[in-house]
């Protein structure tokens, strides 16, 4: 599994002034010196963390000016010797650039296979080398603080504790295990049922924090709905500061559902502006309503939209439903919140909208993430959290049975295996294939 | 004209692993120093071409892991002092990034200011910034070629020997105006004709160069046209291997013209597949053989298309015409270049193709810029050239005319006053606004 190859790839995306293109591995400074030439000397005789400016030649032609950022092992992102070579982000020098450090011995690196060998030589865990694919797509600064946090190693710090104290349980069941003959009880079972639980507790709560992590990562859903006519449209080019929906006073006027993006207050939502429901022979409306409650299954919030004065059916759905009475110029109502999660409105005038985001805002408790509490937004390692939270438990059930030591630790075992998981202690080739395939080329 | 205060904005693309951000200016280190931790010290204590990894702190929390990398006066692109730093390339923290550096005393630069401040500072003439321009748009090897000599200073070096040979002539002209109440001739006006006259050439030369230079930078403009049904739809997408265009057996299926570029041999080539000409009733269609005759105007070649045995009316036009026999196949011809400029081909099988790509190829005259030779791509040398071509002209006339050297003398520094403009010697702060507005910003 572990190469020293020397690998290539263009590091920045595409357009700007400068482009960088980072080599790796055990040739990185010898490959560079063939295609390099600096008044300043070799880069294999460079020290780390300093810059050499001059060109890299094309046969008997300069290529480009560059400047060729050194980094010897183990300072680097990747833990070897590597170089960032920055010239100017033409698409012909960089393609050019990278061809002609293939020709000196580099090999095209494969997607994520940086943050690979960072991970393989020990400079992250697994968890820690996923934050950063997550971290560069970050857009929000919600969804920026969760991959930091974990990228920092705050998701692997609770996880090490939570390590170290089922080590400290196998130690006890083992040692009870060498003198199983002799019938002793060497690990006190209360205080062994007391840690379980603890522990059972903050898995758990880990687990549960990804309902908060996913949708910070992936924009809250939030369903605009209500009876046709009723303003969602134009709430929506409201809350967007936008003209992104067709608005008209025809009812049905929209149809697919309409999705877009924005942020308050540091995290983001995504609106979704659905076709008005109301009993119709329409088809093509009937089919615009059956996305709407598509979309209402799918959010993790639905505004419940409605003219102010006027009745209204109520709505039935598990997420969270905020009422918002509109048209409230129309009606001379005042507009602003009128209850936890009420609030009136004038969509057309704008008047009573910040209450409603203010409103939004408060469903997305981001309190624990600001004090550094670990927020779990990886698919992934949810699914190992459910994993290991099942086997907990399983040992807490074979506690109330008096099962042996030797069962006890094998269950475990099993939740230990579950959290190596995230961390990349316990991985396959294959997972981990999975896992840097979905990075870009230069991660 | 001359600012010092201090710039930033992101310097690389969107997308990939890593973004760079540019700070340059007189406060440049003690900006990056209100944001960023070091172990290593502070920015302002750096030596220069040296790096700090370090993190930037968004108040009391991390934004990013980051490199700065340190450039001081005048050993930087801009010639100020200059930090590059380089984080992790989410959009997220590239604008905070950015918004702290302004909040701590930065100022958004400008589209194309850092190079400007370079052009200010000496680091290099006009001629030499807007190839940076020009380099980083660089597509092909001919187009990055022309760039780069122009960047690294050929297009100036031909400049400064016109330019001595000049004030050579200017310095004569004016010994000869101190003593002219003695009416003597110190400049022999024979040898000044000679000189003149070379420099006439060699101006028209650099000014006749801009046509391969244009075509060059602009991709060489080849129409492809015939009467319906040649197979010029066909013929595109063998050229692109591509399904770009639509071909069927239906005369006149093409309608607007539909261009593509590829590049063959080092330079891009931008193919206009257009409408087939013939007599036609229909609205629609002669719509688009009209726009046919448009194509054939802007066309640097043209590949006249027939079928090979079949009669063709001739073509008359402007650009240098290859002649095309199509459907080999089908007749039973032998496929090759059959004469300098006509060849024989099966678009549908793709015979002879490569043949046309050589005879295509060999119409670009690339030579001189293999060997280094200037060829001048940009509008606005191109216009101060053709300038400075008429004041020499106007200069030998006055020669001939026996006029007074303080008439010649005249003539001779509007020469002087045009090329001047080409290198920035010679300019006004619209003009350079006008130039420097076409960057980008971060170049």
């Amino acid at each position: 599994m572990r190469r020293t190859d020397t690998i290539v790839a263009p590091a920045t995306g595409q357009g700007g002034a400068i482009a960088v293109v980072r080599v790796s591995g055990a040739e990185a400074f010898d490959v560079t010196d063939r295609v390099f030439r600096s008044r300043r000397g070799r880069v294999a005789d460079a020290e780390g963390y300093t810059i050499l400016y001059g060109r890299v030649m094309d046969g008997e032609s300069v290529l480009d000016d560059v400047l060729v950022s050194v980094f010897r092992a183990p300072h680097s992102y990747t833990g070897e010797n590597s170089v960032e070579i920055s010239c100017h982000a033409s698409t012909y020098i960089v393609s050019r650039l990278v061809a002609l450090l293939i020709d000196a011995g580099a090999r095209a690196a494969t997607a994520g296979e940086f943050t690979q060998r960072a991970f393989v030589n020990g400079k992250m865990d697994l968890s820690q080398a996923e934050a950063v694919a997550d971290m560069i797509a970050s857009a929000s600064e919600a969804d920026h603080r969760i991959a930091m946090n974990q990228m920092r190693g705050g998701f692997s710090r609770d996880l090490a504790e939570l390590r170290a104290e089922l080590l400290n349980i196998t130690s006890l069941l083992e040692l009870e295990l060498d003198f199983s003959e002799e019938d002793v009880e060497f690990a006190d079972r209360s205080a062994m049922r007391q840690l379980l639980e603890r522990i059972d507790t903050r898995i758990h709560t880990l687990a549960e924090s990804f309902r908060l992590g996913n949708a910070i990562k992936n924009g809250v859903a939030v369903a605009i709905v209500g009876a046709p006519n009723v303003g969602k449209s134009t709430l929506l080019n409201r809350l967007l500061n936008d003209d992104r929906a067709m608005v008209s006073d025809v009812a049905g006027t929209t149809r697919d559902v309409i999705e877009e993006s924005c942020t308050i207050d540091g995290v983001r939502f995504r609106f979704m502006d659905t076709a008005g429901i109301r009993a119709t022979d329409d088809r093509l409306e009937q089919m615009g309503i059956d996305r709407t409650h598509g979309a209402i299954e799918r959010a993790d919030v639905v505004l419940h939209l409605s003219v102010a004065g006027e009745e209204c059916e109520m709505l039935e759905c598990d997420a969270p439903v905020i009422r918002v009475f509109n048209k409230a110029d129309r009606c001379g109502v005042e507009s602003g919140r009128v209850a936890e999660q009420t609030v009136v409105i004038s969509a057309k005038t704008g008047a009573g909208v910040d209450a409603l985001r203010a409103v939004l805002r408060e469903v997305v408790d981001t309190s624990g993430l600001e004090q550094g509490a670990t927020v779990v937004s990886n698919m992934r390692h949810y699914a190992a959290l459910r994993a290991a939270e099942t086997s907990v438990e399983a040992c807490l059930r074979g506690l109330e049975l008096n099962l042996t030591s030797d069962m006890l630790s094998e269950d475990v075992r099993e939740v230990l295996f579950h959290l190596g998981e995230i961390t990349g202690e316990i991985t396959t080739d294959e997972t981990l294939g999975n896992i840097f395939a979905n990075f870009c080329i230069g991660k």
